[in-house]
C-alpha cells in the first residue's frame, strides 16, 4: 500500500505547478502522464529531489496512493476527462476520490459526479483559477461534487490555495455535483466583463481624451490605488507602460483580435437558459467575436464615416468620470453574475455561500480585487441579499456614479466610440430601477398577433386576459376574458 | 389506396387553420388527433361539408393518403414530435414524407431528418409563421429537410402560403436537414428585436417627450406610411389607440412583464455557439427577462433615484430622430441575424438563398414589412453580400441616421430611460466601422496572465508572440518569440 498523499495526472504546466505547490506545502505526490517521457522529464527536472514519485502506468500510480486515494486529473476538458475517469475506475476502489481540476463544463461535472458515485467512488469537479503562476504560488480553488469527499481533500486544497486577510484560504466547499465548475464558469464570465470594461475605458482615454500611453499608464496606476484596486487594473498599468525594442508602446503594435476559450460563451448560454439578464458579460463575449472580424471591420471603416471626435474640455474631469463609470459598470456585472448563480442554485438545489464565493475570488485568481472584499462584506451584512445593487455600500457608490456614468455613455454615443459594456450596464441599471418598463406594449403585441393573453395592473397576478384588438373604432370596449 | 392530398396530425387552432387553408386551395385533407373527440368536433364543426376526412387511428389516416403520403405533424415541440414520428413510421412506407410544422429546435430537426431518412422515408422540418390568422389566410412557410421531398410538397405549400408582389409565394426551399427551422428561429429572434425596439421608442416618446396615447398612435400611424411600414408598427398603432371600457388607453393597464416561448433564447445560444455578435437580439431577450422581475424592480425603484427627465425642446425633431434611430437599429438587427445564418450555413453546408429568405418573410409572418423588400433587393444586387450594412441602400440610410441615432442614445443615457437595444445597436455599429478596436489591450492582458500569445500589426497574420511582461522597468525590451 502506497503512502502518497495525492496523485496528479496530466503534466502540462498547470499540472506540474500544482504538484510543485502541493509538495512545497509538505504533501507527497504521485504523478502520471499518458506520454510517459513527460513523467521522466519532470521527475529529473523541476521535480528532482522532491517528495514526488513518477509512474509509467496507472496501476503503479494507484498503488502509490494512500487510501482513500485522491487522484486529480489535469487534462484537456471534454472527452479526455471521461477517458481518464474510465481508466481510473479500473485501478481505484470504492471510497477513493477522483478530482477533475480542469475547465470542465458544469453539466459534464454533474453527469460525472453521478456516474462516479454510482461506482461507489467520490467525485470532485473543481475550478482552479490563477493561471500557471497561480497554480504554483497559490490559486483560487472552487471545489464541488460529492460532499463526503470535501473533508478528505480540504487540508491539501486549503494549504495550496492563495491566502488573503492574513491567512484565509481562497478555497472553500462550493456545493454538490457541478456547483464548483459552475462558479468557476461565472468567474470566467466576470473576467470577460472586467477585461472588456477596461478596454472600453482605454479606448475612450486614447481616442477621445487623446492621452498618451504613459499618461494612460499613470491613470491606471492611480486607479489601482483606489476602489478599482485589482490585478487586472495593475497589469493594465504595466502593459500600457511597456515599451517595444524601438521604445514605442508595445500594446499599440498588438493586433486587435481577441481569442476566447469558451467559458465566456458558456456563461452566456447559462444566462439564456436560466433567463437571467447577463447583459454585460453577453456584450463582452460578443465584443470578442466582433474584434475577430478584423478584415471586415477594416473594409467597413472605409465605407462609413463617423462623427468628428470632440475632445473633452476638461480632460481631468473626463478621466474622473471614466473611473466612476467603470466602477459602476463593474458593480452591475458582478450583480448580474451573482443573480445567475442564485438562479442556478435554485434549480440545482445548491446551498451556495455567496460571501464565501467572493472570498474565494479575493485572491489567487485573475479577477482578484479589493472590490470582492466589499462583496463579501455585503453578504456578511445580509446573507440572503437579493441583488448586490441593493446593498447600501453599492447603492451609494452607484448613486454617486450616476452622473459621470451617464456623461460617459452619452459621450461615447455622440463621438462614435464603441462602449457596448459600459452602455449596456447603464441601460440595465435604468431598467432595473424602473418600476414600469414598456413590456406592457410587448404583451399587448403578443396578445394581438398570437392571443398569448396578458395580466393587468388593476387585477391580481395570475389572472389572464385576452382582447379582440382588431375590433377597431376609437373607444370600443375590449372583449376581455379570464382564461 | 387513399386519395387525400395530404394528412395533418394535431388539431389545435394552428393545425385546424392550416387544414382549412389547404382545403380552401383545393386540396383534400385527412386529419387525425390523439384525443379523437377533437376529430369529430372539427369534422362536424369548422370542417363540415368540406373535402376533409377525419380518422380515429393512424392506420386509417395513413390508408386515406395518396402515395407518396404526406403526413404533417402540428403538435407541441419536443418529445411529442418524436413520439408521433415513431407512430407514423409504423403505418407509413418508404418514400412517404413526414413533415413537422411546429416550432422545433433545428438541432432536433437535423437529428430527425437523419433518422427518418435512415428508415427510407423523407422528412421536412418547416417553420410556419403568422400565428393563427396566418395559418388560415396565408402563412410564411420555411421548409427544410430532405431535398427530394420538396417537389412533392411544393404545390401545396406554395398554394397556402402568403403572396406578395402580385402572387409570389412566401415559401421556398430553404435547405437540407435543419435549415428551415434554423431560419424560422432567426425569424423569431428578429421578431424579439423588432418588438423590443418598438417598446423602447414608445417609452422614450411617453416618458421623455410626454406624448399622450393618442399622439403616440398618430406617430406610429405616420411611421407606418414611411420606411418603417410593417405589421408590427401597424398593430402598435392600433394598440396605442385602443381604449378600455372606461375610455382610457388599455395598453397603460397591461402588466409590464413579458413572456417568451424559447426561440429568442435559442437564437442567442446559437449566436454564442457560432461566435456571431448578435447583440441586439441578445439585449431583447434579456430585456424580457428583466421585465419578468417586476417585484424586484418595484423595490429597486424605491431605492434608486434617477435623473430629472429633460423634455426635449423640439418634440417634433425628437420624434423624427426616434424614427431614424429605430430604423438604423432595425437594420443592425437584421444584419446581425443574416450574419448568424451565414455562419450556420458555412458550418452545416446549407446553400441558403438570402434574398429568398427575405422574400419568405415579406408576407404572412409577424416581421413582414416593406423593409424586407429592400433586403431582397440588396441580395439581388449582390447575392454574396458580406453584411447588409455594406449594401449601398442601407449604408446611405445609416449614414443619414447617424446623427439622430446618436442623439437618441445619448438622451436615453442622460435621462435615465433604458434603451438597451437602441444603444447596443449603435455600439455594435461603431465597433463594426472601427478598423481598430481595443482588443489589442485584451490580447496583451491574456498574454500577461496566461501566456496566450498575440499577433502583431507589423507582422503577418499567423505569427504569434509572447512577452515576458513582468520584466518591469520603463523601456526594457520585450523578449518576444514566435510560437
Amino acid at each position: 500500500m502506497g503512502n502518497a498523499d495525492i496523485g496528479l495526472i496530466g503534466l502540462a504546466v498547470m499540472g506540474e505547478n500544482l504538484v510543485l505547490n502541493m509538495e512545497h506545502k509538505g504533501f507527497s505526490v504521485a504523478v502520471y502522464n499518458r506520454t510517459t517521457s513527460k513523467v521522466d522529464t519532470f521527475i529529473q527536472g523541476r521535480g528532482a529531489g522532491k517528495n514526488i514519485t513518477g509512474h509509467h502506468d496507472l496501476a503503479g500510480f494507484a498503488a502509490a496512493l494512500k487510501r482513500p486515494r485522491k487522484a486529480m486529473i489535469m487534462v484537456k476538458a471534454g472527452q479526455p476527462v471521461d477517458d481518464t475517469i474510465e481508466q481510473l475506475l479500473a485501478v481505484l476502489e470504492p471510497g477513493d476520490i477522483i478530482i477533475d481540476g480542469g475547465n470542465s463544463n458544469y453539466l459534464d461535472t454533474m453527469r460525472r459526479t453521478a456516474y462516479v458515485e454510482s461506482k461507489g467512488l467520490l467525485y470532485i469537479g473543481t475550478g482552479v483559477s490563477g493561471g500557471e503562476e497561480g497554480a504554483l504560488t497559490g490559486p483560487s480553488i472552487m471545489p464541488g461534487g460529492s460532499p463526503a469527499a470535501w473533508p478528505l481533500v480540504k487540508p491539501i486544497f486549503q494549504a495550496i490555495a492563495a491566502k488573503v486577510d492574513g491567512g484565509v484560504p481562497c478555497c472553500d466547499w462550493v456545493g454538490e455535483n457541478g456547483a464548483g465548475h459552475f462558479v468557476k464558469m461565472v468567474h470566467n464570465g466576470i473576467e470577460y466583463g472586467d477585461m472588456q470594461l477596461i478596454c472600453e475605458t482605454y479606448q475612450l482615454m486614447k481616442d477621445m481624451a487623446g492621452l498618451s500611453y504613459d499618461e494612460m499608464r499613470d491613470v491606471f496606476a492611480e486607479w489601482n490605488k483606489g476602489e478599482l484596486d485589482s490585478y487586472l487594473i495593475e497589469i493594465t498599468r504595466d502593459i500600457l507602460g511597456f515599451k517595444d525594442t524601438d521604445g514605442q508602446p508595445l500594446a499599440e503594435k498588438i493586433l486587435d483580435t481577441a481569442g476566447q476559450k469558451g467559458t465566456g460563451k458558456w456563461t452566456g448560454i447559462a444566462a439564456l437558459e436560466f433567463g437571467v439578464p447577463l447583459t454585460l458579460i453577453g456584450e463582452a463575449v460578443f465584443s470578442r467575436c466582433l474584434s475577430a472580424a478584423k478584415d471586415e471591420r477594416v473594409r467597413a471603416a472605409k465605407v462609413f464615416s463617423g462623427p468628428t471626435v470632440q475632445k473633452p474640455a476638461d480632460v481631468k474631469g473626463f478621466i474622473s468620470d471614466l473611473e466612476k463609470a467603470l466602477f459602476a459598470s463593474k458593480i452591475v456585472s458582478y450583480a448580474q453574475g451573482y443573480l445567475l448563480m442564485r438562479e442556478a442554485a435554485k434549480e440545482y438545489k445548491w446551498n451556495l455561500n455567496y460571501g464565501g464565493i467572493a472570498l474565494m475570488w479575493r485572491g489567487g485568481c485573475i479577477i482578484r480585487s479589493a472590490f470582492l472584499g466589499k462583496i463579501k462584506e455585503a453578504f456578511d451584512r445580509k446573507p440572503d441579499l437579493e441583488n448586490l445593487l441593493l446593498d447600501p455600500f453599492f447603492t451609494s457608490v452607484i448613486e454617486e456614479a450616476q452622473g459621470p456614468w451617464r456623461r460617459i455613455a452619452a459621450a461615447a454615443a455622440v463621438n462614435g466610440i464603441p462602449a457596448p459594456a459600459l452602455s449596456s450596464a447603464l441601460a440595465y441599471f435604468d431598467g432595473y430601477r424602473s418600476a414600469r418598463l414598456p413590456a406592457n406594449l410587448l404583451q399587448a403585441q403578443r396578445d394581438y398577433f398570437g392571443a398569448h393573453t396578458y395580466e393587468r395592473t388593476d387585477k391580481p397576478r395570475g389572472e389572464f386576459f385576452h382582447t379582440n384588438w382588431t375590433g377597431r373604432g376609437g373607444d370600443t370596449s375590449a372583449s376581455t376574458y379570464n382564461v
